[in-house]
């Protein structure tokens, strides 16, 4: 493998949040903890891709699924600590895209 | 098309950015200018897919590409303005990965 100088952490955190629709997510759920149907209607995303996505974060341990036994059952997705870490990094990327891009 | 609240302003950053190698390159050029060999490496990307991307941001003014009459003649990448805006995500993204990955 070839002998790079970037940080393999610098390089997981741009591919993990680099994956299309991620960004999108995390900044949804910036918003608080919200049921799957909520997030999928707030983005252009399908709910096919929405829920891999989801199953990926919740992996990775930025996102966390929480059932309520309720009749019928409610389950809401919320970002853990690790994911709320984000939000300076995603505030960034919005105001940047108010600035540059029209 | 679905009618959605996000704002497609963030979702064309998000997407610009995440694409595959995108942030990392914006990494390394946060260094100053750099010429083509210098980038492929210090990046665990292959020549071709760094080609394509460096015409991207330079399509999207990210990037700008600085030629040098010199014999051999010379080439440079460097951030404009609009590139080096996006400082603050990448130090906060860098910063994360140092926090919560391993």
């Amino acid at each position: 493998m070839k002998e790079t100088t970037v940080c393999p952490r610098l390089s997981k955190a741009m591919e993990l949040i680099g994956k299309r629709w991620t960004g999108l997510i995390l900044y949804q759920l910036l918003e608080g903890p919200q049921r799957f149907n909520e997030i999928v209607s707030s983005l252009p995303v399908s709910g096919r891709l929405l829920s891999e996505r989801l199953k990926e974060l919740e992996k990775e341990g930025l996102v966390e699924r929480n059932v309520f036994a309720e009749v019928p059952v409610k389950v809401e997705y919320s970002l853990t600590e690790k994911g709320k870490g984000l939000k300076d990094a995603i505030a960034n990327i919005e105001q940047w895209s108010k600035v540059w891009l029209s």
